[in-house]
């Protein structure tokens, strides 16, 4: 058992991570903090968890987190760079589900997150959370940055295809669809009801934080920098993001035996059979990323499509899978769940 | 571990029990039957199912129930009751999903269901599977009828006030509203989602098959008859119930205690503190039902909020509960999903 | 033609005055106004008047609203109480859609509005807008209380029954049932789409403010107190009321000939046929009421079913109405619009 | 006045025409005819018309076509080409909502649609009804097919680029996403709200009957063949197509200047300022395309907006625009709705 705490739990990612945490069965739960809610029991707040989750919301200050072996930020961009090294420096593990430690060009994060780095000498030390990527680093690593949720699912998709060189890597596209949810939990007209539900539009077209995420973890795995057209779209459900990526063949090979061997080994993402159709709810509420692959009219565009649920695979359940990779647990503990379908 | 068959699996209740079972610790899943998708894997079907249930739908005639502890049935209204007897008589344990057993007056049941019924006899062993009323007799029953989703809310909303006879049991009323999926996953144009989202109706006024169920249970708690206005509701979400019940105040009593009373040994009856509003998210995916108490102005009026997942509470997991209970496992056994929010 | 202003015109009923005023054949608008937004394109905020409304939100101060012959006020509550006076001195009729005049008892509406009262002497010139009630107090009012949503759907639904004293009318139930954009256009957690999409709730149980207004009307109505248990819910959609009213029968009649011939002459109710179930979208987008009659098993309580769109009959519709009565022109000006269904 | 009928109106498509029709000033509409629902009150099964529409649908053999000056088919695939012969004979003018004489090249139509096409002499003789395309070979037609909801979005998205010729025509993306109304009326498991809701899905990605249909179109306007991936999904919404469309720069210009000077005359095409995000809502329920161009980080990928309503643009109201076009009416007339929003 590990002691664990939260920053930062009172939004969508803060009650997914306790969701899955208090199933866990290595991990002691001992404080989640909330500056605007300290006192009130979790519960409270998400009923969901009647039962289940007896802390309160402790003030941040108050909080014991030294005392933690591993302390998650639940928390907005640039929360975490702040209090980071503190925990570090007395020998807490930290998982940031943020921004702050994504980007490892401290110039790139400070125009596309507009603040100024309070921690950039961490920023070099931090491990990118894919596991798929980068499983060996998270390993020993003290402090993961968890990427972020169109990242995970774009970048699992395209993966096996950047890392082979048989795709026109400068010309990618990624047409992303997200539930709700993923603009969080924070009181803004453009996430009402009223505003969101029975309509479609994209967003953030010109530029979306994610896009140098991406292109970043593209580039490793193709050892050159890529170039991305990244489309960001809000679609009326609450969870899922359902990704749908295109890109020019250059050579050809068996793709659909590239992806099956690439992910061969990984529990938790699933190729489906050639010319399938995965729908969001196939992995709602799962740690889980399926992709099936296309070649329409066996033309020279290749589509891929990449599901997931973004506070699972995309925030919450990556964190966990990271924490268990992290602490020497079964990669799959706590992350056994069975998406809720219909 | 028990061997557990299921009839009938390609509905919502069916791939409902499939999630459960999956993850229960006593049960060995042996046969999953389907006349029109015979031979089909059933994670081919439910994909969400993918790497979790290997089996594929046997042919009812080819399915070897009868080597089964317990069989599901998870098929429409009709087919119990004809396949019942040769399986209690196999030494099987019975679950029915479905109506055939429910309601002990033949005559109501035939007029209702507008069918003879084929096995009249059976009605009488049968056990009404609410766990907190009838726990003791659900323990060694060859035969479960398990509870109506309606039913279910309304009963439990109800019940410590009639048991009581504190309000007036001739003018109870259940405004009750469901999400769509308890339509079931027949194919129907009133079921489609460009007739049922983003609007809002009543059905089924003039009489609804769950009236009868309802009674039933209230009269045989009441030890007496009662009446009940009984209005269902659709509501364009997947699942959950909402059951808003209105009684009126014969004898006062502290009701806030009555109820917590009443169900402080349940396991899965959650009575929320005076006043409350559950929604029916914080039950989402969870074998609970939530129930609130209010006394608007302090009326004679008392109103009962009642809310489960009519797939879960009100289907396939208290059929598991049932059958933890008629088996001697804990009863929470593979019951403690914590609801899905947001 | 005549000169019509808008206070506050950014809110859902802003928009949706917009929307049948710029339709309207009689009207000219000459002025919107928004604390926040003045400067801005009414097409800009609202891309759906894109070529529709030509106007820009203007600053309060600056927007000539003496020089309009009627001015509605689609803001908060609190606000027209505050500017009416001037308006009404300089000649101007005004409809406020929010609640400032509809109570005619100020204690009252102090209490359940929480704030001191600004104009209490214009209250009692206020005219209560339901024209269905009160059409000819209309035709001269020079201030108009438009209803509130909940007390049209449910007003319309019980007006015959306690017009008629054939019901219990101490005991009258309204479980009620609105879509999500009643809660307006405000920044709030409660109202995101991942807070209410997918589930199903209760609020405000205790007491709604639209308790005493409701109560206010049918004991006009009635000649008599009458009692009211009024019980609010929040549903998964956009626009749409369902008021499911509940009645004791205490001297029969033909109830549904009672209602057809309250209603023969009205352009905007429309009584189904007996044992109707209409639904929401039956009237989406439109100023249309439509009610259906039941009696459950031929028992004593009858059940009404009373459906609007919380925004047009419910709010902006109705004040078009109004103002059609107040000028003189066809009640039906502007308000011809069918339904969007699907 | 002229005298109009529907063949088939108890679809989406069919009931969108009535509550156009019904408030077109110079439309009477004579008849509308049904296999199934030969008898009942069209007010009866679509009670958002009551009081609208007198009609009641008339066996088709019963009906007077013949007596009218155009009929509409709201049929499925493949009605039209069996009787449009007769009434053309007969000096009905006809307009065919469906896709039976959209594809000129018959082997194509056939081996897309999957039937022998039963009256190929007429297909030649059609007019593709794309107003901003063919408005003048529409004008005298006596034969319009109206084209799919996908190709209305895609083409006008697409066609100021391909006439130019100043993008890659071999490679062009249409990533589409339409609400589940597009599916139609019928009674089918994969369109049941618990099926389609809170999820997201690509569908029909190897190939999906819209895509001759748009390629026909595009390469008509290119003056040669285009390359198209067409890649369709379902969103969780009742009506609306968002069109994402992604084409590479071969040769500089103002884009935006381009789509602003070829629309200027349209009616109904309305081109937002550059960088815009248009959502399907801001076009629910009116005649309206709503354009929007971005070329992320000045890239050489252009990527174009395109929304309509897919049972008006997409369907009705571009059927009724081609008989304004046909009968020399005020294009716009009837048309003249503002969308719903919210």
């Amino acid at each position: 058992m590990i002691k664990v705490g939260i920053v930062g739990g009172t939004g969508y990612t803060g009650v997914e991570l306790l969701r899955l945490l208090a199933q866990h069965p290595h991990v002691e739960l001992r404080a989640i903090t909330s500056r605007g809610d300290a006192g009130r029991a979790v519960a409270d707040m998400f009923p969901s968890l009647r039962g289940r989750i007896a802390l309160s919301f402790a003030d941040p200050k108050a909080a014991d987190l030294e005392a933690c072996d591993l302390v998650f930020f639940a928390t907005p961009n640039g929360i975490a760079m702040g209090q980071a090294r503190a925990l570090l420096d007395a020998g807490v593990r930290v998982i940031d589900l943020a921004a702050d430690f994504r980007i490892k060009d401290i110039a790139v994060w400070e125009k596309w997150y507009g603040m100024k780095h309070a921690a950039p000498e961490l920023v070099s030390e931090a491990v990118y959370g894919l596991p798929e990527a980068n499983r060996a680093q998270i390993r020993p690593a003290r402090l993961v940055a968890n990427p972020g949720c169109y990242p995970t699912a774009v970048q699992l998709g395209f993966l096996p295809l950047v890392e082979s060189g048989l795709v026109d890597g400068d010309h990618l596209i990624a047409d992303a669809k997200s539930g709700v949810s993923g603009a969080g939990r924070k009181a803004e007209v453009h996430s009402l009801f009223s505003e969101t539900s029975d309509s479609f539009k994209a967003y953030g077209v010109p530029g979306h934080r994610h896009l140098p995420e991406i292109r970043q973890g593209l580039s490793i795995a193709a050892g050159k920098a890529v170039g991305l057209t990244f489309v960001p779209h809000l679609t009326p459900m609450i969870r899922g993001i359902h990704a749908t990526l295109y890109a020019r063949v250059t050579r050809e090979a068996d793709f659909q035996a590239l992806y099956e061997s690439r992910y061969k080994e990984e529990p938790f993402v699933d190729v489906l059979p050639f010319a399938s159709h995965p729908d969001t709810r196939s992995v709602r509420a799962a740690n889980i990323c399926r992709i099936a692959l296309h070649r329409p009219q066996g033309g020279d565009t290749l589509v891929v499509l990449s599901v997931i649920d973004n506070l699972v695979k995309g925030a919450a359940g990556q964190a966990v899978q990271n924490m268990n990779i992290m602490f020497g647990f079964d990669e799959c503990a706590g992350l056994t769940q069975i998406p809720v379908l219909p």
